[in-house]
């Protein structure tokens, strides 16, 4: 079973504070990190935190709004100090070519190892063997990415007294069955997985809202996630203000969350003013009881249901 | 007596460490900041001190290597962010104009207050007022400065003693041959400020190496400075990689030091392999006793001496 966790590497909103950096959120996937944003000081949240930015395959951007991206040429030239070899892929809202050109070319430094850089659209989707990446447009002024994970699911449940029931031996059939296989027993009989196996497990489901107001297709697009990460720069009482600007109240987050039939909520981007979580954690859980406020360095582990 | 203090924001070389974060020493004298390099992460360094950015006046950048600089963009937004009005003017190397027009246009920040920069050369001097920056040209392989700041010298000491013999009443005309007037007394006598002080007081005089492997020049350029502040990247038994990539071992600076007969030497621009500052300190003791490494958030007071 792959494991599967969040690593909230920067979670304040515009500028970073003492406790919180700027935007940047890693989900280790087996041995692979996807970034997602990438603002300045990354390179040492990473440093400070159980994840390696060695390992980091994929970078996926949100905007290009300061806070979300300025980490990216330390981080890209830190790797090639600590003799990254492989290629690393960047995603982000179209004009990531002509901005990646540019941070490549401040100062003297030029990578050695290969950087590709990928725009991306509207409701497109990259597929990646055990995983896809779905992007939404998400609505904060200036175009701005949403993006989720999804698995692939998972074959259901082995029912190991109905496989002896039905003759199988214990051993290495078992195993085949498991995975999905068709197999012949010994006296000719063929039996299909789905005489032993239950209804497939849907695979993990991790959305990340990106900066942005409350939107109606963010409902669909989160539909039935393990985890929603959502924009909750501001509480209900400054909901004018956070709309103005592009972003969401803590509540708003929770009533998408609440719509969407999410398991838990992640209120991120949030404003310098807040000193502790209560009032956002508060304002949300007024709907959506799974609410929390997402603190630098905090691991989530997103563990199968069912 | 105007406050002068050194605050160490950023000591390490090439790339941060969970201790040390890249290059930025911020000079504060009386509520002007002079900032000296900004590497990655320095807006976050000063809030984590007992400096504020919003006090900053001028920022020198030594050379363009990422970690040196890549902190201008989120501290210049950061510092819009938080309603700067006041211009900031930004020095640098041949090159600064368009690094920073390049800087400029990441994404979608332009900055409301006036942004000036100056490409500077070798021995150019910069007169502002009580002080002077003094650029030097050093050896790194890519173009970069080396700089001071040199005090007007004060008048000298007043001698009382003297004063009440010559029969100035003590009073408001005491203070007046303390600032350097020359003073008439009830009788028509007149007195001039050398009769009753002693000889002037030298101001004080902080150097910054930048990067640079040890040259000759540096030793009159730093010539009794209070502070010396030179790079250190490696101990002498890396002397060979120091010098072949434009750094200095910690001897080497500690024999400028000696050589320029400065009062304290700080070491800076530590390679992340030295993991305390018992190597380095060790190796510049050997020949300059008043020798440390800096350390992230260090802050010394700059004394007048005598």
């Amino acid at each position: 079973m792959t494991q599967l966790s969040i690593i909230f590497l920067g979670t304040s909103g515009s500028w970073p504070t003492v406790k919180r950096n700027v935007s940047a959120i890693a989900i280790k996937r087996g041995s692979e990190i996807l970034l997602f944003d990438c603002g300045e000081g990354t390179q040492r949240q990473f440093q400070k935190s159980n994840a390696s930015y060695m390992q980091i395959s994929k970078i996926f951007i949100t905007h290009f709004h300061g806070d979300h991206f300025l980490g990216l040429p330390g981080l890209i030239q830190t790797m090639q100090l600590n003799d990254r070899k492989k290629s690393l892929s960047i995603y982000g809202p179209k004009g990531i070519n002509q901005l990646m050109e540019n941070i490549l070319n401040l100062g003297y430094f030029h990578p050695d190892y290969k950087i590709n850089t990928y725009e991306l659209n509207d409701e497109d989707s990259l597929h990646f063997g055990e995983y896809t990446i779905n992007i939404i447009k998400v609505d904060h002024g200036v175009t701005t990415l949403g993006y989720s994970i999804q698995e692939k699911s998972r074959p259901g449940k082995f029912d190991k007294k109905k496989a002896l029931k039905i003759g199988i031996p214990e051993g290495p059939l078992f195993s085949k069955i498991q995975k999905g296989e068709t197999i012949t027993l010994k006296n000719g009989q063929i039996i299909k997985p789905k005489q032993i196996l239950g209804p497939a497990r849907k695979g993990r489901k991790i959305v990340i809202s990106g900066d942005t107001k409350p939107t109606k297709k963010m409902i669909d697009f989160a539909k039935f996630a393990d985890i929603l990460i959502h924009d909750s720069t501001f509480d209900s009482k400054l909901k004018d203000i956070a709309n103005d600007y592009g972003h969401s109240t803590a509540y708003q987050s929770a009533e998408i969350a609440k719509n969407a039939k999410i398991n838990k909520l992640f209120l991120t981007h949030i404003s310098p003013r807040y000193l502790d979580n209560e009032i956002l954690e508060k304002d949300a859980r007024k709907i959506f009881k799974n609410s929390y406020v997402a603190r630098d360095f905090q691991e989530i582990e997103v563990n199968y249901v069912g």
